[in-house]
């Protein structure tokens, strides 16, 4: 099959790979409807983590499933399925108190290389959820987005306690920044601050639910963000990028009291525990556990109620990989999805 | 009047100081009951924090009220009050919230120097709560310490979101953390393990509650509490010292999902953003909102059901301050309370 593979930074290649095979009788192999690539891919592309040989790429997927594992029961060939970034039994007590991605069991589907035409997925049982009937072509972009980026924002905002009438920042105008507006939106909050100063990103912002837009960063962001707030910060704010510089802004646009998401992979961030300490901030975040809510949001995009989808503003065939990791790197694309 | 004055680090006199007087509407003098030392006091005492000039110390009270500002009208001379070590409005969004201690118009108790005979407590009808009567002589030091060690042990419970059925965590013997260990107790913890190795400490620990006591510190400490969690961590860990160390140890005790909730004052501590992004915790705390659970912690003791004056292993008359603080510096002593 054909797949993306990284031999080194900037040098995205579509090579010819291994046809992936069932190795446990958990696994479950899948034929990617469509697959994309990660903000968080962008980082060994541009070097900041380190390539170590050729290493095949992606961990956004949705597909039919072509073959299923002897004791595999919850999923079945022909069905359509989304899973997300990390595989997971779904049984362990980790899993059960809805922290899948730090499932005892997980495991990386990055190591396995989703922008291909096939992946093979580790305990489909706990990481696959079929859509009630093969979607449409149209709802295909939005059933990937809820692989990653949609529930990576939502699980921001559920860990910055985003609640009806609250007030929430937005650090980041990647697409996870982005669906983070969207899930704020949902969750019933009643401003919705987005940091962003790209028109194209400002504009889906907007669309997305955004009531505000701040342009500027750092501590000029902040000092916007107090001033909508009556000088006291939002109630809850969202990391959707990973530097210190981000971080901090976020920490300090948060009220006493108030919560702060970060979901950005944290690069090079080290936390001052003096202002943490008198922040009074709540904090919370990680690598979302996208497998708890994947129910409730497969549902709002085939009841059509939200339309994630639209973050995907470059459509390539995959062949075409190295030219969408170079229009993300040049924020040419907010998200580019690939069809296998 | 008599007060504590720290004139260099390890050099705390006790001196003749001018008597508070009303300086706005809105304060309260108060003739001082019991005061005391705390761990915090500790930190400039021995030269950690920078000691400019001489200083009046002390920042935990409780007391007859004296004299009202011709504003204050929710106490009254002759009664019995406790207030906490920040003065506040209790009126503003900020208090409404249930963070008191960054009230938008708080004032720090510790730079008027609670370790006196007489103390000005701003903003009185906000700060102060009074009991139901003058209560017994043997209730005092418990209700000396809902000023502070009680009420931060009790948010750092809090703050860690301990739960009936839940293990708990406590990093940090001194008396913070051996009242988190009652306020973990009070709260329905089913296992609490108190990290400590001092035999005394450990008896008061297992008096307040505790059900395992943890004798290793860092990552044998660590190591502990996986073995005795399943290998996840503890639910809820509080941590009450405030270095990197103790931190990190908090951190590394938490299982994946699980809060942690840190009350000790952050002394050149740098959270590294990677960890704490994989740890999948939450993070909580601060300088406690003594204020907001004032209330309760005072019934609570009115009415005998806690007794969290036995932190107080040794009294002194205020007089003798050089020696509590010379006691506690060398661990002799947990916590010492001063008669005026």
């Amino acid at each position: 099959m054909r797949g993306a593979i990284l031999y080194a930074p900037g040098d995205i290649r579509v090579d010819e790979r291994d046809d992936p095979r069932i190795e446990k009788p958990t696994d479950a192999i899948i034929r990617l409807s469509a697959t994309c690539v990660c903000g968080s891919d962008l980082w060994p592309y541009r070097g900041i983590e380190a390539v170590n040989g050729p290493a095949p790429m992606g961990h956004e997927y949705a597909g039919i499933v072509e073959e299923a594992g002897s004791d595999v029961r919850t999923v079945k060939p022909g069905q359509f399925v989304i899973g997300s970034f990390f595989a997971s039994d779904n049984t362990c007590e980790i899993c059960r108190a809805g922290y899948q991605s730090s499932c005892i069991h997980r495991e990386p589907i990055g190591a396995l290389g989703a922008q291909a035409e096939y992946l093979r997925v580790p305990l489909a049982d706990g990481t696959l959820v079929a859509t009630p009937e093969v979607p449409s072509a149209d709802l295909v972009p939005s059933l990937l987005a809820a692989s990653d980026v949609l529930g990576t924002g939502w699980f921001a905002a559920v860990a910055a306690e985003v609640r009806p009438g609250k007030t929430v920042a937005v650090v980041g105008d990647g697409a996870v920044g982005l669906l983070a507006v969207l899930a704020a939106k949902q969750l019933g909050a009643a401003r919705i601050i987005a940091m962003c100063r790209h028109e194209p990103r400002q504009k889906l912002a907007l669309e997305f639910g955004a009531t505000d837009i701040v342009t500027e960063r750092g501590g000029g962001g902040v000092a916007r963000i107090k001033d909508l707030t009556n000088g006291f910060g939002a109630h809850s704010v969202i990391e959707a990028v990973g530097t210190q510089e981000s971080m901090m802004q976020a920490l300090r646009s948060t009220r006493p009291g108030g919560h702060m998401g970060y979901v950005g992979v944290a690069h090079g961030v080290a936390l001052p525990g003096e202002e943490l300490f008198f922040s009074h901030a709540h904090l919370h975040g990680g690598p979302a556990p996208v497998r708890r809510f994947l129910p409730e949001l497969i549902d709002l995009i085939c009841n059509r109620q939200i339309d994630p989808g639209k973050v995907f503003d470059l459509e390539l065939p995959l062949d075409q990989a190295a030219e969408g990791y170079h229009a993300m790197d040049e924020r040419r694309a907010i998200k580019t999805l690939l069809h296998p």
